[in-house]
C-alpha cells in the first residue's frame, strides 16, 4: 500500500488537479456511477471533538473509501497543531484491501475551493468582472485563490465579521494581479460573483444584498443549525448543490425547506448541469446559488488524484501491508 | 504513525490478550465510558462486495477509530485473497491525529472468539464439562479453541450441515487433548455450552437441542435476516449481548423481539455481568444465551493491543506521517 504524507500534499497537488477530480466526481454522482455513503458524525465527549468518516464509491474512477478525523477546537492551543485533522484511505473495490492512505488536511481545502470553482465555471455569467468575499479566514483564501481562475475578474470586493483579517484575502487578490476593496454588506450587490465562507448560526448575507443576475457559492454550511445566508435569497435564486440528500439537512437549503421557501425537487445537482442534463443559469438576470455541503466522494477524488501524481514524483512511501 | 501489517499479528496478538482486551471494553460499555458509532454498511454494486464502517470511542482505554472494509465473495476465486477483508485505523483522542493503522483479518476472528469466551467465563456453569459446537467452519476453529481455555471440558460434540467440515474442529479438540464426537442436532442436548457459528437466514438450533443450564453464544448473526436459533429459545432464556442496539436489529435477538418473545429492556449487556452491576447465572437450571454480534470497540481493543506488543516486539513499522 502506499502512503502519501500531509507534508508532501502541498507540493503534489494543484488547483487543476483538484478542480479535476471534483468536477469529474459532481459528474459521476449526477449520473448515479458515483455515491456518498451516510456521514458518521459524533461529538465524542472528549475535548470538545467531533469526530467521524464520510465515505463514498465512485464506480465511473474506481474509488472507494473514506476521510475519517474531525474538529479538535483545543488542537492549536494544547499542541500546536491545527483544529481540522483528516486522514483519507483508499480500498481496492476489486478486493477490499486498503491501497493508500494520503494525509487530508490541505486537501480538504483544496476540494472545498474546487467545488466552488466548478460553480463558478458552469453557473456563473461569462461577462462576470467583481468577485466578492464574504469570509476571510484560512478557507477563505484558498476559495478566493480558485475563484480568480474561472473568470477574468477585474476586482475582488470583501467584507468579514473581523475586518482586521480582511488582509488575509487582499493579500490573494493582490498576488493574482487584482485589487481588492473592503466593503460593507451592502456593497455586495456590487458583485458578479459572491463566495461565502463563513461559519455562523444566524444568516449574514440578506436577499437584498445580492444583486440579480449573481452566481453566489454558499460554502460554510455543513452542519445542522448552521446558515450563512437569507433563507429568501434561496426562494429568488436556482439552486445548485454537489447532494441534494446533504443540501436539505446539513447545508444551506436546510432552512429554505423547513420555511417551504424552496422544495428537494428543486434543487439541482451541479453534476447535472456538468453533464448537460440541467441547462444551468438561463438569463442574465438569475441568481444561481450553489450549496456547498462537501461530500466524501470530493476527498476520495482528490487524494487518488494525490496518490497518482506522488507515484509519479516517487515520494510515495510504499509499505508492504 | 505506527503500521502493524496483518502478517505480523498470528505471531503477536495472543488467545488471552484477545480476551483481556474484548473483556475490559465490554465493561466499558456497560459503566458508558465507551460506546459504538453507528454501523455503515453498504452493497456497493461491484463484486457483489459489503464494505463499511464500524467506529466508537473507549475514553476509558482512551480509544478511538474504526474498522473499515467488509466482505467480497469472488476474492478467493478471482484472486487468491481471503474474502474478509479488513483494516483498523486508530487515532490519537487528543489530537484527531491517526495513530495506527492495523491489519484487521485475523484480529476480526480473534476478538469475535474472545467475544464468546468471555460469555462463557462470565455465564456458563463452573462445572460444565461438554462442549457443543454449531459450525465448523474457518471461524469455529478460533471459536473452540478460546473456549476450551474457559472450563475443564471432558469433551467436544459438533455438528455442522456439511459434515465433512467437522474434522476442522475434531482437529482443534484433538490438539486440546479433548476427545471430539459428531453428533446430530439432537444430540446438542448433552453440551453444557453452546457455539453456535454458522451463516444461515432459517434457525438450526431449536429451543428442544437445548438442555436448562445450558450456556449458548450465539455468534454468527450481524445482518437483518439471519437466524441461528429459533426465537422460542431466546423466550426460554436470559439473554445476554455486547450491544442492545446491535442485538435487537442486526442480532440473534431481533427475530425474538419482532415476536415479541422478549423485550429489548430485558436483554443484559455482558458488560454489566463483567462490572458485576448484573449477577449473571442465579441457577444451575438457567439458560443462558450470548447474543455476540460484534461491535466496532472489540476491533478497536484488540487493535491497540496488538500495537502495544508489535512496539514491545519491535516489529511495528513507523512513518513520519
Amino acid at each position: 500500500m502506499l502512503i502519501v504524507p500531509e507534508r508532501e500534499i502541498a507540493n503534489l497537488m494543484t488547483r487543476s488537479a483538484a478542480f479535476d477530480a471534483v468536477e469529474s466526481v459532481f459528474a459521476a454522482m449526477a449520473s448515479k456511477n458515483a455515491y456518498n455513503f451516510p456521514v458518521i458524525r459524533e461529538a465524542i465527549g472528549h475535548e470538545d471533538a467531533l469526530y467521524g468518516f464520510k465515505g463514498g464509491f465512485d464506480k465511473q474512477g474506481m474509488t472507494l473509501g473514506l476521510k475519517a478525523g474531525g474538529y479538535w477546537p483545543n488542537n492549536l492551543e494544547k499542541h500546536g497543531v491545527i483544529n481540522h485533522q483528516s486522514t483519507i484511505f483508499l480500498f481496492d473495490p476489486d478486493t477490499g484491501m486498503v491501497k493508500a492512505m494520503v494525509g487530508g488536511n490541505l486537501l480538504t481545502a483544496l476540494r472545498t475551493a474546487a467545488a466552488s470553482s466548478v460553480s463558478i465555471k458552469h453557473l456563473a455569467r461569462k461577462d462576470a468582472k467583481v468577485m466578492g468575499m464574504v469570509g476571510a479566514g484560512h478557507q477563505a483564501t484558498f476559495q478566493l485563490r480558485a475563484a480568480l481562475e474561472q473568470r477574468p475578474f477585474e476586482k475582488v470586493i470583501g467584507w468579514n465579521y473581523h475586518p482586521e483579517m480582511l488582509p488575509n484575502i487582499e493579500k490573494v487578490a493582490n498576488e493574482a494581479g487584482v485589487p481588492f476593496e473592503a466593503v460593507e454588506l451592502d456593497g455586495m450587490v456590487e458583485a458578479d460573483v459572491v463566495i461565502s465562507i463563513t461559519s455562523t448560526f444566524e444568516p449574514t448575507v440578506m436577499a437584498k444584498h445580492i444583486s440579480p443576475g449573481t452566481h453566489i457559492a454558499c460554502m460554510g454550511t455543513d452542519t445542522k443549525g448552521k446558515q450563512e445566508v437569507e433563507a429568501a435569497l434561496l426562494g429568488k435564486a436556482t439552486v445548485f448543490t454537489d447532494e441534494v440528500a446533504q443540501s436539505i439537512t446539513i447545508g444551506e437549503a436546510q432552512h429554505a425547506i423547513y420555511n417551504h421557501m424552496i422544495r428537494p425537487e428543486n434543487i439541482v445537482q451541479i453534476g447535472e448541469v456538468i453533464n448537460g442534463t440541467h441547462k444551468g443559469r438561463t438569463s442574465d438576470d438569475e441568481i444561481t446559488l450553489f450549496d456547498g455541503t462537501g461530500v466524501g466522494l470530493q476527498d476520495l477524488a482528490v487524494a487518488a488524484s494525490v496518490v497518482e501524481l506522488a507515484v509519479k514524483n516517487g515520494v510515495a512511501i510504499e509499505v508492504d501491508f
